[in-house]
């Protein structure tokens, strides 16, 4: 097996199958990564992401050893290969699979982390890298570089995070962790789309504004098409009602029109990751309603599945990617120098992290000051937010791959550089922040707090679920003007949670009867 | 949309993403056949493959205006897509889903069907069309042409009968149609690739000998394959236990599991297609009773759901290729020519059939005379099992394309001729033939027969679980001798009861407690 292996080492369709060997390795490295996940997952430092990256590394090693140093890769990188099978998956399943009451319970706060954030630390690491990077002698690069740099190390990921925070225990952090992490990777992806727009021979004033109009419009457009596609989806079901007869058909409608959306939004050139995102959320929020049990609980576990797949896929290839001595050996740095760029760019992200948590922390809890219901943000919680979006991951790699090479490969020293720089970026802060997440979670959050095994905190859901008919506003037509003042005085001093009373409302009178869902709370009444 | 559509009408990596537009269309119209497929469901003619085909002829039609009868396709045909990810599917489910317990019990007789079948009607189609061809002024085809149109059109499609027949009101019926479809498919492709290594220079008498040897070896070799990774599989999730954790993980390891035994038949050039069925076999008389309770509903429903898309998908192709104006017009034959030989083909594919269904049901029959347990097949079963597989479906025009065209394409009158034929051969006998399934069908298996609302012979399973227990060889040594005698002329009385019969205890007492199954009959004694 191990003759011949390099000429085999492309991903490539071709007749005579010259891609089996590298995907049978492939898909043997990725079962074993499995195996190794679950055997590791009582241990208290390492998690799936680390584990995939150790065992790619291992592999790669192998494999550098077998070509006789010409290669340590199993597959060539292929952005196509990520931004179209990879990353579709994996974002449709966090809308899918997102606790939609807390988050947009939390709508306000997830997008203010989720979006301000992006905005504020890719300011602060675009600035920086541009400011630093010559001191350093690693000179050449474009404004267009350094902002695309600045997105790059903007997207966060969450995964190692939201593995040891429970949902029951702590739902307010849990939910803010999630929906920041989901938030943030579509936004950096949109605003390097923007970013990569802008015409820098014609810069000036207007510039800034263009790209967040730029942005702004790759948004809305994108989360429109995501909540049309999912409607249609959700009407398709519940009108047709296939559970009569196969869960196979229902299960297939929706895994195609997931991804649907994404192709759709590609083909307009719109964040196909919002759009699949928001498909995500409308599907499991109205579709998942309509069809039968098992189609239910099969969809759930598919689209986990299938998130599963590709995120270890992602992390393995990071593993198997760090050891390509072409790419270092192109790139214009040292290995002195790469390190101290890499470590530059680590110092740029604690602090543009740092630039938005605290402060838009601090802002949330000043909103919410009136309302009861919403708990604040604790010093020890904002610890938490910041660190579990300090790890980088596969967003990051996918676009410095993007914006550096031309499908994986690259002969610019410069552009070498960069790559190997983000990857070196990814391995540290996944592996040595990874670390250390257990560790501070459990000694911010103590093990007697965190072990009430569960069902403690739930009984504020249902208390939720019994007021909200009380706030029914099917009564006679003369209160109306008390109430809209009542509601004007209502929305300025509790803002997310008055918009959130009043789309439940909207969403059980009008949205449910249409495209499904669990008969309104009020319905036993009657 | 309609602009510059031709010019994506390639599935290709490339960076641009220029599939995008092929994708999202085939992916809609996949989506609407569904649709249509479901509302015509109650329809009495017909079926699933039907309605793809007609779906995807339409859609042929509406791309060859758009593009001003340059191109009836959306994606280029594309063996690799075929053979490596939409056949997998297909049979791996086939395995997964098969009735385990029936399929053994008649598993001598699927195998005559599925195997001796392919060689006699392979063996009559081949002679027929070298004596017939000729005749009608279609020459030029070499032996090794001859041979692999035998192969070619002795694979059936049993989707179409299957969706008609119950499963509980013509157990024997359905068990046989069913197993013979999945042998049939696999034994054509592996004789289609024995037929490929035949060296014609050195042809005598010993060439058909060396067939069979390598249809032996790759039967037997591809068989064991399966069974392994089945079993390293099941050993796998019984001894980690994954369900302790996640049903993620284990569906992750069953689906990359499945995939990589395809894989890897491919990498030593066995037959996948027989590997990657046993392997589905093994796993769901094993693994799936090593899993959680929803990995076992989720497992079960996704690999249906991946077979049902891939077969739509495959029907839908073939609907569009059937107006490919750039095979007609490269084609050796006129319209006229075409009709001919493909009505030759058809009747010989008649003819084919019927010559080892009926001698092949008599002589089972005559097997089984002495086994008060087995039903016979009756006339009117032989009749249905004859024309359940007249129809011809995606793996015949797989191996088409591969035999005579490269990636698709054929500059070779000769060759498009053959595959025009194929296409034509293939759309006839799955409209025409398939629309008369239903019919015939319920004409010789009357309404009020075949509608006592199944469970009525459920009560035969139960039983025979019941009295196999009585059949326990944990006795004193003492009757042994006499044990050995009376099995000896059991096995040459009832064979496949028999066999099955030790298999059952083998099974129950070695491999079971090893890689899992539920708990073995006579447990609930003790």
């Amino acid at each position: 097996m191990g003759i011949g292996l390099t000429e085999f080492l492309s991903i490539e369709l071709a007749t005579e199958h010259p891609s089996v060997i590298p995907i049978s390795v492939f898909i043997a490295i990725l079962c074993l990564c499995m195996v190794i996940g679950h055997l590791l997952e009582e241990n208290r430092w390492v998690n799936e992401s680390i584990t995939a990256i150790i065992v790619g590394a291992a592999s790669g090693t192998v494999i550098l050893l077998i070509s006789k140093g010409k290669s340590s890769h199993i597959l060539v990188f292929d952005e196509e290969l990520f931004f179209v099978y990879l990353l579709p998956p994996i974002i449709f399943n966090a809308g899918f699979q997102v606790k939609k009451k807390k988050f947009f319970h939390n709508f306000l706060t997830i997008m203010s982390f989720g979006v301000i954030g992006v905005f504020i630390s890719t300011t602060i690491i675009s600035f920086g890298t541009w400011w630093v990077f010559p001191k350093l002698g690693f000179e050449g690069l474009t404004a267009r570089d350094y902002l695309a740099i600045g997105t790059i190390f903007s997207s966060t990921d969450t995964v190692c995070t939201l593995q040891i925070l429970h949902q029951d225990e702590t739902p307010l952090l849990y939910s803010l962790v999630f929906g920041e992490g989901v938030v943030n990777d579509a936004t950096s992806v949109v605003l390097f789309n923007a970013v990569q727009k802008i015409h820098f021979d014609s810069i000036n004033g207007l510039t800034a504004l263009r790209v967040f109009g730029n942005f702004l419009y790759l948004f809305f457009t994108s989360t429109i098409l995501g909540i049309g596609v999912g409607l249609v989806t959700s009407f398709v079901l519940k009108t047709l009602y296939f559970g009569r007869h196969s869960t196979t058909r229902e299960l297939a409608i929706m895994v195609l029109m997931a991804y649907l959306s994404y192709m759709l939004a590609e083909l307009f050139s719109l964040s196909g990751i919002l759009t699949v995102f928001f498909c995500g959320v409308l599907m499991s929020h109205y579709a998942s309603y309509n069809v039968t049990e098992s189609s239910r609980i099969t969809s759930r576990h598919v689209f986990a599945m299938l998130s599963f797949i590709a995120e270890t896929f992602i992390f393995l290839y990071v593993g198997t990617d760090a050891l390509d001595f072409t790419k270092w050996k192109t790139s214009s740095l040292s290995v002195a120098g790469t390190l101290e760029v890499s470590s530059v760019i680590t110092a740029l992200i604690l602090l543009g992290r740092a630039a938005f948590v605290f402060p838009l922390s601090v802002f949330t809890n000043f909103m919410n000051r009136n309302t009861q219901r919403s708990e604040s943000i604790t010093f020890k919680h904002q610890v938490i937010i910041w660190w579990a979006g300090l790890m980088r991951g596969a967003v990051s790699i996918a676009l410095a791959f993007k914006q550096f090479t031309y499908s994986g490969v690259t002969t610019d020293p410069l552009d070498a550089a960069m790559v190997t720089n983000t990857i070196v970026v990814v391995l540290f802060t996944t592996l040595v922040f990874g670390f250390f997440t257990k560790p501070l979670v459990n000694y911010l959050l103590p093990h007697d707090e965190s072990h009430n095994t569960g069902k403690r905190s739930a009984p504020g859901s249902p208390k939720e679920d019994a007021t909200l008919p009380l706030l029914s506003f099917d009564e006679s037509t003369s209160t109306n003007l008390s109430r809209a003042k009542d509601s004007l005085s209502l929305l300025i001093e509790q803002p997310v949670y008055t918009i959130h009373r009043y789309w439940r409302k909207f969403d059980d009178t009008y949205m449910r009867p249409v495209f499904g869902g669990p008969r309104p709370v009020n319905q036993p009444e009657c």
